[in-house]
């Protein structure tokens, strides 16, 4: 399977084209598990990189049979250090061997040789003989801003490993704006990113008519995704905001195709959070005993929350 | 000492505007050394992390006490996953124990609570009752793609912890003209970066006269560092590309103002790959006996790479 095949295969049998974005943040965690994890490794990186990762193992265990991807956000991970990486990585791999697809939110870019060091997170490292996949991601997300030669070795890297990018385009920020709507003659930055996405894509289509090369597309401009799927019928997107940033399922039906097909959109605190908004949340520390029950809390509300926007996003597009 | 001010003051005690960019790469590593690591840690991205660790200590004691900073690229330890990142931080920690400003070359840029993530990079991850440094870094570089609410974060972080950012605006390879180029009504995009670095930086200004909101220009493009300088007087620039990407002193006078300031150079593969240029280099397997003896060829090649550097920036600019 190549690029995004195995992705969409994937969001075609579920009828879910849904990634949970894997974001977690200390005040998240349920009491019990942030006490039993700094009580046996004190107050360390090593004790969030714990708690982080059986979060998010209970997490993936209860979405994996209905969403197709997750997204974990590495900046989360990165704050905590060496440790807090460690538990990214175990993250990536973890979620890979129960069958999702992995796209690693990391918005790297840089030039030639430094691109190229960063294209290893999908193309593996070269240690001795062979090439080691050390991330265990699918995709990963892309920074446009140093133009062509700092994608090229992305782009390699997808064609020679099978693999697929995100590059920004337009981001669901409020300030998204102020780089990326300026106009540049007749277009907008954004629409100027875009046609170098499709060209950087442009030899890399796969099997199910979408290129590897792919958009990130915030959920907060509909106008905007609608714009853009029209421009770039062979372009997939990836689309954050929906939820907890105010984007909802009517917004964008635009971004997916006549068949429901060519985005897929993230719901981060929406899904992994969604323990804290439930009834039992306040009373977390009382119903459950220990971390283990809370981290059974974490699941089934997760996996309500998945099915629910699963719901919504069917019931908006596939109409 | 506030953000830049402590690099302005070592630069101005050594007459040195110079940063030693710490990338290593597998073929840069004398062959005793990685016979030794491969030998003792096997085909394993341990083994790269400890020698790529050995060779900046190499590196940064031959040079702790002729230049002010170091620049590690994390791209470089990152393709080797886990391990790689443990070398940059050990990296960053060591030089930063002799004193250098370290400069993490990190290039990183995301929305709001993504970015606060990040910018923890700077001002330390919350663990517990307080905040640690876990990349022991003083300054590092930014992408502005996504606008004021992604770099705001990183702003805080610097007035918080006294350090530094430098933005992203003008990259020395040749393909950042597609997007950094671009005209938009009677300015290019990569001045209306800096006009947005002036301002995100102008409530940052140190003892120095310096913001600690700092910007990337190429050594690759004079006439820009010439037009920002004047444009943006109290901005200070770090600039890559000089030596192995093309640009000589004589092309970066006017990145310097008229005291001779503002402004830092760097060199990665002129200073660290000095050895494999020197005459020994061929016969380092004879001529060196093991890999301490191949890392002090190492460390003397350095050392006489920057000290040619320094002269080489002293005549062309402070004449």
């Amino acid at each position: 399977m190549f690029g995004l095949d195995r992705l969409i295969d994937r969001i075609d049998e579920l009828a879910s084209p849904i990634s949970v974005g894997l974001d977690p943040l200390l005040s998240m965690m349920p009491v019990h598990l942030s006490r039993e994890m700094f009580g046996e490794y004190g107050d360390t990186p090593r004790a969030v990189s714990e708690m982080f990762f059986l979060y998010n193992m209970a997490i993936i265990d209860a979405v994996a049979d209905i969403v197709p991807a997750v997204k974990p956000q590495i900046a989360m991970y990165e704050r905590y250090g060496v440790d807090g990486v460690e538990a990214y990585v175990r993250t990536c791999e973890y979620a890979a061997g129960k069958g999702l697809y992995v796209i690693g939110d990391i918005k790297r870019g840089d030039i030639s040789s430094t691109a190229e060091a960063y294209a290893d997170h999908l193309a593996g490292a070269e240690i001795g003989l062979e090439r080691v996949d050390l991330w265990h991601e699918d995709a990963i997300t892309v920074n446009p801003y140093l133009g062509s030669d700092g994608i090229r070795p992305f782009t390699r890297a997808c064609r020679e490993a099978g693999k697929a990018i995100f590059v920004l385009v337009k981001t669901s920020n409020m300030s998204s704006r102020e780089l990326q709507d300026v106009r540049i003659g007749g277009k907008m930055m954004y629409e100027k990113v875009a046609d170098l996405v499709e060209l950087w894509g442009a030899e890399l289509v796969g099997e199910r008519g979408y290129s590897a090369v792919g958009a990130v597309v915030g959920a907060t401009h509909p106008d905007v995704g609608r714009a853009l799927r029209e421009a770039h019928p062979g372009m997939f997107f990836l689309v954050p905001g929906y939820g907890a940033q105010g984007a909802r399922a009517e917004d964008l039906a635009d971004f997916f195709d006549a068949e429901g097909r060519g985005c897929i959109v993230n719901s981060s605190r929406g899904v992994i959070a969604a323990w804290q908004r439930s009834a039992e949340a306040a009373d977390e520390a009382v119903a459950a005993p220990d971390a283990k029950r809370s981290l059974s809390l974490v699941s089934a509300s997760a996996r309500a929350a998945a099915l629910t926007m699963a719901d919504d996003l069917r019931s908006h597009i596939l109409t």
